[in-house]
C-alpha cells in the first residue's frame, strides 16, 4: 500500500471515532443518511488518486455545487459581469442569509444560497432544462465522469424549499434576478441533489487546483483565471460564518454542503473531499473539518505557510564555462585566452518572484564591462511563474541593450513559456549552448545579440 | 538600474497619474497631508530592497499596525486564547463598527478597530508604559530600525477619537475588554501614531511574509505559526469590507492604514508597501489599490495560482548505479554482476505535496522485490515542505520495513530537516551514496536497515 | 352649510397647495392616479357625514385594508393565539422590510407586509375564495356599502409582488404560514385591490372609534374588544416607521395606504379620511399627513390631551330632600322630623375614574353614622365606562353593608349598564326615588337593604 | 375604607402571590433590593391619594425619571428642535442598544439609555452641577416633595456603567452629544439614583396625566403641550422592546425602571406607581405589569376604548321658552304672542368633537328662518376641549350672521373658556337668559348681534 493511501487510512481510522453532529434533517431525505459513513479521498495534480473509507458511497452534492456553477457562470459572463451580479464578500452570515445589498439587491457572495440561487440563474440557457443539462455537464467534466441526480432528494427539497424561493422572489423584486424565481429555484433543486463520491469530488477540487484542467481526465473543464477567482471565493466564503476561522486555522479554500460533503483544494498540489453526514453548529461535516485540519497540520498546507528554501536558486557564476567539445589545441589555446568572455550563470528550483529577483542579481553582479556571452544554465529550473518569465525576460533584455549576447540552455517546457525572446540562442543542453559560444569565439565574432547595431569588429 | 526597481518606477510613473480618492479628515492632523505623496517599495525574502518614489518619506501607520499587535498579542496568549478573545471572522461591515458577538463581546477580528483595541489591551505589561513600549519595540524589529511617534498627530487622534473610546467601553460593558477602558484607547492612539515610511512597511509585510523572521535584520521577531495565523486574518478581514473582492481580484493578504499605507505580503516570496494618502470610499489608499493589483496581475502573485510546473520531479529511476570510486577488476567485476541491486532514483525541485507523492510512486515502481540498496538523489531538491518530509520519511520507511536500506544524498539543510531518521544513510553527494553502497556489496553485506532483524548470511 | 363641512372645505383648500410628494410608482397602474386628486371625509359616532373635495372618487384600499382585515382574522381566533401568530410590536423599520422574529418567524405586527400577509391567512376559510370573498365581506360591512375590486390593479399588483411573494414564502419556511404561499399572497393582493373612496374609508375607522359598530348602519362588525386592540396596534405601527413621531405630533392611530388613503380615529368621537396620491418619503400622504396633523391641532384631538372639567362632578350632598308629592300636614310634620335621614347626593356629566373617585368620595362624606336613605342622583350623568360603574357599584355596596338604602335615580342607559344590583331602589326621576324614600319613612320602615338581615321594629 | 383603597389593597393581595421574576443585578447595589417589597399608589386628577403595600419605601427612580428629564428638556428646547436632537421612534430594540440613525446619529427615542443620556445632556445648564441640581428640582417638582440621591447607587452605577459610558462616546463621535461624554453619563447616573416612593411616583404620573399640573400641589411643573408629548412618547417607547403589546393590551402610557417602579397615566383621570423589584425579562416589573394589566382591564382604562355615552347630549330643542319672572298680564300676552321668537337649545355632559357636532346640528334644526333669540343653555355641560369651543363658537357666529341673537347660559370656565365672543349675551342662569331675551322682545327691540348692521325695524 502506497504512503499516501496508507496514511489516508491512518487518518480515518483516528478520526472514525469522532460521533459528534447531526445529521441535517431540514430536508427530510437528508435524514435517512447513515451517520457512520465516512470516506476520504484525495487527487493529486498529477491525476493520482487515493482514498479510505467509503469514498465510493453516492450522496447528494448539495451546496458543494456552489463554487462549480460559479465557475461556469463566470466563464459565460466574465469577471467585471459576474461581480456585477453576485458580490465576493463574506457576509458573516449564516448560509440562508436573507441579506442583499442595499440598493443594487446584489446576494453577497456565491456561497450563500441567495448568491448560489442568483448564479444558477446567470448559466446562459434557452431554458431550465437546457440549463439543468449544461450544470450537469459541467459538474461531469470537473468530476472526470458522467454523474446523475437523485430524484428523491430532489422531490424531499422541492417540498421543503420555500426558504429559497422566498431568496429567489425577493431577488426578483430587487432586479437582482429576471428569470422566473420559482422555475430557478427548481434548477438549483436539480443542481443539489446531482449524485457524487468523495472520490467525484477530490477529482472536482482537484480540477480547481490544477488551474481548471482537470488533472484526471486532462480536460480543460474552465480557465486558469476562472479556477483562481472560484478558489479565491471559497477562501473567504466558502465556510459560511465561519470562513475566516477555517481560513486561520486550515489555511485552504474550501466548501462544505449539507449532506455531508466537503472538498478543500490546496493550489497546484491536490484536491481532497471528505463525506461524513454528521455536521457541526456551522453546517459543516464533523468528520470532514478534523480530517483536513489534521491533513492541513501535517502536510503543512496552510496557504500563508511560506515554502522551506534548502538550497540557493543560483548554482554557478563563473567566468570561463567550457564545453565538452573536443577541440585543436590551438583552438584550445584561443579559447583559454578568452574564455572570460563565456560568464555562465546556472540556477536551479522554482522561479517565482524571489528567486527571478536573486537570479538576476546574480546576472547583474557576473556580466563584465565589456560585452561578452551569457550562458544561462536553467536546466534545473523545475517551474516558473509567468510573471516571473516576463520579469526575467525583462532583466535580461536589459542585459542585451548593454552589447551582451544571450544564450539559454533549459528545458522545453521553459523555453515555451518564454517564447518570443529572438534575442535569446536558446539550447536544451548547457554543453550544446557553451559549445555555441565557444564556437561564436573561435570564428571571431563578437557577442552581439541579433538585434543590436553591428559593431565595429 | 535592477529590473526590480525599474519595473517599480514604471508602475510609479504609470499610476502618479491616477488622482481619485480623498485624504482622510477625520483627524484633524491627518488631513494636512500631501495628496500628491506616493512611494511604493519591495523587500524579497533574500532581504534585498527596492523603491520608486517617495519610499522615505515619513507617515503615521495607523491600522497597518494592527497586524503586528495582533502577532505581538498571539506570541503572548497563544492561538486559543487568542481566539477567545478577538475572533476572525469578516464582519461584512465597515471599519469602525460597533457590533460585537452577541453573548461573549468578542469583537469580530482584529482588523476592525473594535478587535484592535481589544488586541492591543492583550499585549501583556505592568501599565500602559510598559505596552506601548513593548508595542514600539515590536514595530521596530519588523522593520529592522528603530521607530518613533508623531506627537502632533497623537493628539489630533486623542482629541477626535470618542467612537473609538465608545467601542472600549463597549467591550468593558460586555466583558470583552478588562483593562481600564480610556487607558486602553490611549494606547491604541499611540500605536497608530509610530511614525513609518513605505521602506519600512515593505520590511514589515517582509518579515510575515518570511515567516516572521526579518529578512533584512536576519531577526526572527515572530513564530512562523503566528506569521502564518497572522496573514490568514489579514487576508479575510485586512481590507474591511473589502475583503473578498481584494482576495478574489489581487489574492494577497494586506492591510491598508487612514493615513494611506497599504501593505501586502506574498508568502514565501517578498512584502510590499505603498504610501499615498487619497483614499478611496472603503478608506484604502486609491494609488495604493492601483499599485497592488497591477502588480498581482503582472507578477502573477495571486494566492491561488497554482505554479507551473516545467519538469518532472523524478529525474532518475535506473536500476545499476555506479560510483566514480576506482575500483580493481575484481571488485569491478563482483559490482557488475550485482549492480541492479543497487536502485537510484533522483528528484529535483520543491518537493510538496505532488512531488513527494510522485518521488515515492517512482521509488514504488523502482525498488525489486528482493532487498536491495536505494540511493535517493535529492542533490537537486531545492526546497520542502515539512509535511512533505514526513511524507517521505513515512514512504521510505515502509520501503526499509521490506529490507530495503535506504541511502540517500542531499543537501545539508534537507538532511538537517528531515532529521532523525536512524535508518537513513546520508550523504551529501550522490557519489559518495552509490559508493557506499558498491561498498557495502563488495564487502558481501545484505541490504537490511540498522533497526531490521538480521538476515542470515 | 354645516360648521363641520365649512371646517373641512376650508381646510382642503388650505391644502390643496401642497403640492410636494410622489404617486406611487412601483405598481404600474397606481402611478397613472391623479396628483391633484384630494378629498377628506369625517364620519361621527352620531353617523353624520362630512365631506369636502373629492371624497366620492374611488382608489384602492392597499394598506388602509390592514387594520380591518386584522379584525376580523381577530375575531376568528382570540386575542391570545392571534398575538402568538402576528406580534405587535413597531419594528422601526419599513413596511416592506423581510425581519421576521428569530426563533418563531412571527412577523413583528399586522401593519407591515409581512404581518399582514400572515394575517390575511389567518382569516378562517376553506378555500382562497371563500377567504377573499369574507375579507370583501368584512371590508363592506365596516364601508356600510357593498365594495368592488379594482381588477387593473390587481394584475399590476400580482405581476409585481415578487417581494410579497417573497415574504410568504420566508414565513412558510419559517413555519409562521401554514397555507399555500402563493396562493395567500394573490388573496392579499386581491385585498388590496378592493376599491373605496375617502367617504368610505371616513365610515370604516368611525366604525373602530365606535368601539365596532357602524355608526351609520348600526351594524356590530366587530365586538368592542377587537375594536381596541385594533387601534392600538394601529397607534404604535400604522404609520410604519413613523409611528412615533406620528403618536407624538398627531396622537391618533392611524393608517396609510400606497395609493393616497389614510385614515384616523379618534375614539369615541369619529372617523376621518383623506385620499391623496403623492406620497411622502414614509409613503403616506402628504396632504393626508398635513389635514390630520391640522385637524389634530385645531379641535385638540390628541389622545393624550386631557379633558378640560368645567365644573364639579358632585352637584348636591344636602340632607333632608323633599319630593313635590303632596302630603297632609300630619305627615308632612313627620317627614320635617325626620327628613335628616333621607340624603341626597348629586352627580352629572361623564363617569370615569376620575368623578366615580369623586362621587364616592362625597357619598362617604355625607351618609351619616345611622342608618338612612340614599338618594343618589344620577340624572345628569351623561357617560359612564364599564369600569367606573363596577367601581361605583362596590363602593355603594359598602355603604348599603352598613345598613343604609340605596335609592338611584338616573336615566334609563346607566341602569342598563349598572344592572343586577338588586340592594338598588331604582328610579328614572329624582322626585320619584325622593317620594318613595318618603313613603317608607312615614310607613315607619327601616332603611334596610333587601339583602340585609331584617332590623327588629 | 374607602372603595378605592379597598380596590388597590385587594389587587395587592391578589398579586403578591406572583413570585416571578428577578431582582436587577447589573448594578450591584440593586441586587440587595427584597423582593418581597411590593407598594401600589394612584393619584388622582382632584389630587387625592390612594396606596395599599409598602408605598412609602424608598428606591431609584432609574429608568422612570427619563419622561420628566424629557419634559424638562423639552421645555428647554421646545418640541422641533427636541425632535431634531432626539427622536421618538419605537426602536424595536432593547433598553441598552447602540445604534443611532445612521447619518445624524440620533438615538431613537428618549427612552431608551442613548436617547436618555442625550436628553440629559440638553437640559440647560452652565456645569454639571447646575445640570443635576434642575434636574432634581424638576423631579422634585413632579413629585411634590423635595426628593434626594441614594449615594450607594450612584456609586454603584458608576462603577458598573461602561455600556452608558459607550453610548455617549458614540454619540459624541456621531455628533449627537456635543458635551464632554464622561460627565454627561455621571449626571445622567445621578439622575437615575434619586430616591422615590411608589406614591411619590404616582404623583409624578398624575402630573403628567393632568396635563402638567401638580394635582396635589397645584403647581403648574410643565406647559400642558409639554405633559401631552411627553406622554406619547412613553406610549410608543416607554415599555422598550414590548411597547406594541404594552399598548395592546394595557393601553396606557408607561415607563418601568430597574430599580423596580412603574408608572401609567390615564390622561385627564389619575396616575399609578407600583414598586416591585423582580423584573420580567424586558426588565419591567412583573407585579407592576401585572397590577397595571390587571386595572385597565377592570377599569376599562384603555386609552381606545371609547366612553359610553348614555344619554343626548341635546336636551331640549323647544321654541318659546319661559323664565320664571314676574309679568304684568298684558306683558304676558305680548310675550305669549311672541314667544316662538325665543328658542331654547339645552346640552349636557362633556363636549368634545361628537357631542359639539350634534349640539351645532339641532341648533340649525331649531333655528327659524326669521332672525330670533337663541338661549343656548349649557347649564349642564361639564367639560369642553379647546378645540370643540372654538367649533362651537365658529358655528354660533354663523347663526348670529343670519340675523339671531346669541345668549347663552353657561357655568363661569365655560363661558371663561369661550372668552372673546362679543356676540354672545351671556348668563349663568338659563332664567337669567331667558328673562334677557323676554325684556328685549317686550321692548320691542330685534334680535340682532351687536356687530351685525341694524335692520330695519
Amino acid at each position: 500500500m502506497d504512503p499516501v493511501t496508507k496514511a489516508l487510512n491512518e487518518l480515518h481510522r483516528r478520526i472514525s471515532g469522532l460521533t459528534d453532529g447531526e445529521v441535517a434533517s431540514y430536508i427530510p431525505k437528508l435524514a435517512q443518511a447513515d451517520p457512520d459513513d465516512f470516506g476520504i479521498a484525495i487527487t493529486s495534480m498529477g491525476g493520482r488518486r487515493y482514498q479510505a473509507g467509503k469514498a465510493d458511497t453516492e450522496f447528494t452534492i448539495q451546496s458543494v455545487s456552489k463554487p462549480f456553477v460559479y465557475a461556469l457562470a463566470l466563464t459565460d459572463l466574465g469577471p467585471d459581469e459576474m461581480l456585477r451580479r453576485v458580490g465576493a464578500e463574506p457576509s458573516g452570515e449564516a448560509f440562508n442569509a436573507i441579506s442583499l445589498e442595499p440598493v443594487t439587491g446584489r446576494p453577497a457572495n456565491p456561497m450563500v444560497n441567495a448568491g448560489a440561487i442568483a448564479t444558477t440563474a446567470l448559466v446562459a440557457a434557452a431554458d431550465p432544462e437546457a440549463r439543468s443539462a449544461r450544470i450537469l455537464d459541467c459538474l461531469s467534466a470537473f468530476a472526470g465522469r458522467r454523474l446523475g441526480y437523485d430524484e428523491e432528494v430532489y422531490a424531499s427539497e422541492a417540498a421543503s424549499g420555500d426558504r429559497n424561493r422566498a431568496l429567489a422572489y425577493l431577488m426578483r423584486s430587487a432586479g437582482s434576478l429576471t428569470d422566473d424565481a420559482y422555475a430557478v429555484t427548481a434548477t438549483y433543486f436539480r443542481q443539489c441533489s446531482v449524485l457524487v463520491t468523495a472520490a467525484d469530488l477530490a477529482v472536482m477540487a482537484a480540477t480547481l487546483a490544477n488551474g481548471g484542467r482537470n488533472p484526471v481526465t486532462g480536460e480543460r473543464v474552465v480557465e486558469r483565471s476562472v479556477a483562481v477567482r472560484t478558489l479565491a471565493v471559497m477562501a473567504t466564503c466558502g465556510m459560511y460564518d465561519g470562513a475566516g476561522e477555517w481560513l486561520l486555522n486550515v489555511g485552504l479554500p474550501a466548501k462544505s454542503g449539507v449532506a455531508g460533503g466537503l472538498i478543500a483544494a490546496s493550489p497546484g498540489r491536490f484536491g481532497v473531499a471528505v463525506y461524513s453526514p454528521p455536521l457541526d453548529r456551522e453546517g459543516n461535516s464533523v468528520r470532514g473539518v478534523a480530517a483536513l485540519t489534521a491533513m492541513s497540520e501535517r502536510l503543512t498546507l496552510h496557504l500563508m505557510h511560506a515554502p522551506v528554501h534548502l538550497t540557493a536558486t543560483v548554482t554557478d557564476t563563473g567566468h570561463g564555462a567550457r564545453s565538452s567539445r573536443t577541440r585543436s589545441p590551438e583552438q584550445t589555446a584561443l579559447l583559454n585566452r578568452s574564455r572570460q568572455r563565456i560568464i555562465a550563470v546556472g540556477a536551479q528550483g522554482e522561479l517565482e518572484f524571489t528567486e527571478t529577483e536573486q537570479l538576476l542579481g546574480a546576472v547583474e553582479g557576473a556580466v563584465p564591462a565589456t560585452p561578452g556571452w551569457l550562458v544561462l544554465d536553467l536546466m534545473a529550473v523545475t517551474g516558473i511563474r509567468p510573471g516571473s518569465a516576463a520579469m526575467l525576460a525583462a532583466g535580461l533584455a536589459d542585459i542585451a541593450q548593454r552589447g551582451h549576447r544571450i544564450v539559454v540552455a533549459a528545458q522545453e517546457p521553459f523555453l515555451a513559456a518564454a517564447d518570443g525572446h529572438p534575442d535569446w540562442q536558446a539550447f536544451t543542453s548547457r554543453d550544446d549552448a557553451v559549445a555555441w559560444c565557444e564556437d561564436r569565439l573561435l570564428a571571431g565574432e563578437a557577442p552581439l545579440a541579433p538585434s543590436a547595431p553591428s559593431a565595429p569588429s
